[in-house]
């Protein structure tokens, strides 16, 4: 995908999640983090699977992050075959909300931990992801604090718009008072 | 365990499980059904665990029941490696009552079933395997049918009995109407 | 419905769970095994879905697979009254998910197991139904095992495409760095 | 039980359940309702189940009360079988809180009512056959009425009791100020 | 709504209730039982809810069916003012599928029991309703029993229908093997 | 807003959220009460957002309203730096249907209370603001007092709209008995 | 109670829910606030607790405190007859955690708001009291802001407990490295 | 605690949350990994908990690891200002079994992640710090591997340790077949 060798792997258990996970790689795409993306299923392709997971480390993959859903065990399955930091992204299916991804991803054992986060929060995966190689990273540390400074601007470029509109009254008689 | 070679494989990922997953190897016992019992981990020796589920069949097994908690993987991943069917036990941990082990176990993906039974229903996790086995098996089958005729039996007396109580007049003062 | 005896009775409550319930069909379908399909329904026909279980093993069946929505009662009564595995498939209903349907059915009491798949899994109540006949039928279970393979392929051809697009380059800029 | 012939039919799955059941039970004793009480199992003893519902009209029972947990298919069976009115007691089991019984008696689809009193509530559950009887039957329905202004004194006279343990001051420094 | 003096009393706490509680009226109709329908609010107009049940039974009611969604207080309230059998309906609202107001239904406290049914299901309280009445009245109890017989008939038809239809053949090749 | 300076303010986490909020400033039109709306984001301008807290009270605030959703902090985190009172609105999102809004913003511990609504009820924050400062406004008080009334006498139309329906006919038969 | 009137009703349905509600009293005698306490149960006593809501304003009650449990009616009930706010307390009971409870209580529709706070959280529905009333007292209000900031200093002072100890080393070894 | 500047820093918000939040502290201790440890408290100490997060970065701490409860706000406040990883540990409290502290710390809106793991589950957050951390630093993610083959060889002694008991007969008679 990126002529740097990638430093985060997203993997996923079908292409058909890719409009759903792409939302990640656009997170590392901002910060210019470069990494990979891949179908690994851990029940379709689970020799694969566990083989994707074990080389991860010497093949210079920082970061782990792997979407699923229902009896989600893609991510725990990965922590299990490597040292490296594993995001799980719960992804919601056609029933449950996706609380049975997410019960299925978080509660691992003792040992082996997964760093969940929301029910499909795929962008929330890529800037965990960012912030972890931002530990050590002063620069993408930096990025990572202009890019809370943005979205604390853009709030605020939000409250102005919506002081204005009621200034200026609306529909249900704003200043009409 | 026993002399003739295991018909049924029951893994956990802790012996600490044994205590609670022992009701399906009596329920194995009270149908003269061989088997094996093993600790297998999903999360802690994954490679073993994929190697044992990939050789099952070959071994001669023809069921693997499986014990897990939290976010259960093993019977799941099981599933993924073998063509035996593979009964899941959702073992309660100490919070959510088993919900997120039922959940992680129950919810696979189109392709790869697993045979769920209760929250912490390990003795009918055995008596499933019985019946599957006894598909194929006149005799399994037919001391089935007597032990579901033995239950039978058994709540019948347990009626009477009731019955008997009543009758005789009780602390809250039944009869004396 | 096939002129060889069936081998799998499906049943469900009414006719319009069909569209649903022909997902496990068509997986028995493509592994060959014949079955019959009918309604039986617990709560409008109990002493009809009654004689249905206590009469299918001597009818020639080796499994049964019901599905059912709610307070979903004919996989448990139907496992009551036959020796035979029963398979249940928790159809959701319009509210709740098919959470009501998921718990009615797998939280059987000790002495009566169902096996049960994920809310609204018909096709993997078809599978199911193949392991457990495979795990007597060596031909069954390699095709079994071929079905698998071919999981895995179809899986690993969807990540050849996904690194293909992004490799080529997509909408949001991949490649470009 | 009663000399007079049974109203009202208790059923529950154990004898283990009676302990919980009789709570039932003692209600109708407090208002002279005449009541049998029995183990009649869905899963144990389905045939004799069927037949308990299917006679219980023509016996004279007016009411049938029912109490089952986990997958609690008794009340929605029985129902299914009788055109009396069946009172569901969600039995809480070990683990889940009684969730997986509310759900598997209540949510009877259309055409099969059950009358679903709390989790655990028994005493209700004879409490709302009076009242059904009492439909009929004006002196049972002032005993009702008399039991709901009794209720309300007790209710009263804890309101004073408390009162007046607060004016008299407690260990926290009532009336101190 | 019907010339002789109603037997049911139908409440909701507004009339956009209506479209759905007419299904417990349509039950009604159906078994020739005569009712009323009225807008009672519990949280809109308290007093004129609590005059209404206090006076139900001297007005000639037998039962009451009350709808109600979210914190639904209507059943419980009315419940604790008449000495007549209270059914609840859990109306689903637009968040949580119904499962508050269930819990708001079903969950009261010991000495004032509400008869529930299914999240939704009006058409059931109808029917539970004619089986309270049908208690003490031989012949709306055999208009019953003859309705669960044509519940039946019609779930056979179903059953032959699709039995018919696999036989003939279907899109996905039944009767091709 | 409003000349008058505001009394209530009511804050959200972005201004996607208004046409959802503005329900509470609705009602509080409605009463005559004065506010603010503004976009205070816990997690996007946290700075702000203790800022906005803190300096409530002294810039003559007496009840905050706050919207959130998912892991929803804003209501709580005023509560922290605030001695206000403060009403938390759950805002759903897309999945789980505010039951994590819900017990993010209702279960605070000991020392920090938030005055939470139902899921999604800002009409109902707004109206609870109304309360809370009639609590020492006798006219205000009345106005509650009237409204409340409205709602009564709008409740009573629904229902005589709905008798007159049923009494005139319609289209299941109503009258034709 | 106090010989001031009260300014804040405390009601709960039995004198054995004192024990839990006793904490919002002793919130209120900590902050000086007067307040009575009584037994009012909407389920055992609804035409009393009817009066107590309807005359709690013109009595000099500023708010009310309702502690309920299960299908909870109370708050709201009250929030129904009167303008004042009311604070709703969760009380858990046997089974299920108090999510009943609380749905029970939040949910309320629109119109009538019930000031919700955590599951068995009576101390904090006694410190939102004063909240309410300290939004037009100074005084109050001074007292709840030096409330706060002692909660402050003493976590802080937890803070230093705790680094004390990790410093001066403990049984796993801290500063052994 | 440690001579070596702190690496990581553990938040809760009481000391008494010290028992359950120091088996994240005996982990990093478990990996030569230095940490501090601090009562910070989100709603008791706000502007302090906002200092010690927008100050961690620039004093040397690469990850934070907060434990919360209930409507757990910390780790998300927390992680809106840092740029560093934050770990959040839902603590379970009395009621709800930690469901609420996990909604409240993993439902995080776009753009804030916190890494979440199991409910009560601090060892694996410590074990996820160093994952973090090890991303980095060889000799860390070499322990790490090796941690990962302790976990192995221990569950393959317990399946010895199993396998031995059952070949050595146990008191319900293994091996006795």
């Amino acid at each position: 995908m990126s002529q740097t060798p990638p430093t985060v792997g997203i993997v996923m258990g079908s292409d058909s999640d890719w409009p759903f996970m792409q939302d990640a790689a656009e997170a590392l795409d901002e910060f210019g983090v470069s990494y990979e993306a891949d179908v690994v299923s851990a029940h379709r392709m689970p020799h694969e699977m566990i083989a994707y997971g074990s080389q991860a480390a010497e093949r210079g993959l920082k970061v782990l992050i792997a979407g699923a859903g229902g009896a989600a065990h893609l991510p725990g399955m990965l922590a299990s075959v490597t040292p490296l930091p594993v995001i799980g992204v719960p992804v919601p299916l056609k029933y449950l909300d996706g609380l049975d991804s997410l019960l299925s991803i978080v509660q691992m054992p003792a040992g082996v931990p997964v760093a969940t986060v929301a029910v499909g929060a795929a962008r929330n995966a890529g800037l965990l992801a960012v912030r972890i190689l931002a530990a050590h990273d002063e620069e993408l540390r930096a990025k990572m604090a202009q890019f809370q400074a943005d979205l604390k601007q853009q709030a605020q470029e939000k409250g102005e718009r919506l002081r204005r509109k009621l200034t200026e009254g609306s529909s249900f008689g704003f200043g009409a008072r």
